[in-house]
């Protein structure tokens, strides 16, 4: 059996869609899930890291059908009280979800690194792929707007990604290193995958860590990216409208644009086929598949698609 | 009307049904609590104040009638979903109560004193009695066994008490400091009264703070307690075990000598009857009164006694 890892970089639901659809069409041990860690944030002195949470979960088998994010039956009830005391609760924080946090903060302050929790955390939920954090280095998204600077969350969730985003930076991405393991990966990979996910919030922060990009780039040949735009819109969060603030144009092929330096294959659904000539002229194989993942058949389906382009074999 | 206060010297359970009690005879404004903060703890990373919440959550209406402790309709999913991560469980923290401990810790890695985030506690939950902790300091109650040293909520709650104690110490006791107000309340109360709670455990760490048990002795002719042992066993928790393993008389009038240098009125149960002259021989009036607490009517009015044996007046 190959055991070459194919490797996926990944930011939340997107990715823990796709990746969900990926583990059960090639052995999930193989699959080494590069996380986005820009999104982490403490919220009532916890350290969360809702992306690596949003795929293990995914991938634990426990994610919420409709909301895409937290723990399917999920209850609220800490929540709720943390609001009597007038604690902030914008931030929804589910009774079950909140085991992770408080086990990951613990851990950390025993002096745990990001990527030894993640990976204790997958392991005890039963979820045989590796998901590591791009970086065990503290990096924080951050957004520019017109009005200042907001913390990524607090655009994300609070504001509810409403304000018209100018730039997007990466506090500390200069000064970290790759998470061990992570460049020896991307080397040995028989594919890597950049799933689905918005190119600048949550595939960006892990191409901002100094060496990544670097390595995708020489591994390029390898390296496949599923759009998360369809016709114009993100299939999930507000990549398309982002797109449009920084004066990009919002299409498969604008985000084809952004990954050509290290992408060689390019995914876009079929209602974007009128892009692929477009795309191979960026220097890319465009292929044409189903990237809507509305429910397991197509998650698998569009899995398989991916699997066949970037030719992972058994 | 009277402002003076009415101090009550308070651990947990015991102490909390009889200040449920107290707080419907008396305007609660006028309740100063000192509780215990020696079976402080730390769980999950999260600082956990038992006999202050136990309190606090009786005073506010919240606490589960059966247990005692923590909050009624609770549900424990979070410590469910730890268990899974490996974390231990035995120390039982619901989703609600929760809320408490992650609120009272992120304060206090923000500053605030023990003493502040116990008020903003208490406040947030309606409680108009004031509740302090006898130290913002740390003081860890240590039992003292035959085969070695426990930690105080590994000897309570995940060895159920049944360790033969030899002796209780109070880490950090000697240097701490009475909390903020603590010693002028005591100074100026109309009354001062010692719940019926743990001698050693409970009342025990108040009084080995520096200077509590002077100011009480200061104003013994104030001073009334309310034994916690009833006809020979504890009313609730391992006092009467205690007395036994530390070679001292488990009865009422075993408590009574160990208060009788700041304590000038003993309230007995009834079946203590008996104990009354012995009690009085000892320097203490004695009062009779049902002690046993098992509903709101006998907490009301084992409250009412007390109040008019203590003098107290509106």
């Amino acid at each position: 059996m190959n055991s070459r890892p194919i490797v996926a970089l990944a930011g939340g639901i997107g990715a823990a869609r796709f990746l969900d659809g990926l583990t059960r069409v090639v052995p999930p041990a193989r699959v080494f899930v590069i996380g986005n860690t820009g999104d982490d944030t403490e919220q009532h002195g916890l350290h969360v890291s809702p992306d690596l949470d949003t795929v293990t979960y995914a991938l634990a088998g426990m994610s919420d059908p409709v909301r895409g994010w937290g723990i399917k039956n999920e209850s609220f009830r800490c929540l709720r009280a943390l609001g009597k005391f007038g604690s902030p609760t914008w931030f929804q924080l589910g009774d079950h979800d909140l085991a992770t946090h408080l086990f990951r903060t613990e851990r950390l302050a025993d002096g745990a690194s990001l990527g030894n929790v993640t990976a204790e955390i997958a392991a005890a939920l039963g979820v045989r792929a590796k998901i590591v954090g791009m970086t065990n280095d503290r990096v924080r998204t951050r957004i520019v707007t017109r009005t200042g600077e907001l913390e990524f969350q607090t655009y994300f969730v609070k504001r509810r990604a409403r304000d018209k985003v100018l730039r997007v930076r990466f506090d500390g991405a200069a000064q970290a290193k790759p998470a061990p393991g992570l460049l020896r990966a991307i080397r040995d990979a028989q594919a890597i995958i950049i799933c689905p996910s918005n190119p600048f919030i949550s595939i960006g922060p892990i191409l901002a860590i100094p060496g990544i990009r670097d390595a995708l780039r020489a591994r390029r040949e390898r390296v496949i990216a599923v759009s998360p735009i369809v016709g114009g819109r993100a299939l999930k969060g507000p990549a398309a409208k982002m797109m449009k603030s920084m004066k990009l144009e919002s299409s498969a092929l604008g985000v084809a644009k952004l990954y050509r330096d290290f992408v060689s294959t390019f995914v876009v659904d079929r209602v974007d086929r009128i892009h692929a000539k477009e795309i191979e002229k960026l220097g890319m194989r465009a292929i044409v598949a189903n990237t809507i993942m509305t429910g397991l058949r197509e998650r698998t389906a569009l899995a398989r698609a991916v699997v066949r382009a970037a030719g992972i074999r058994a």
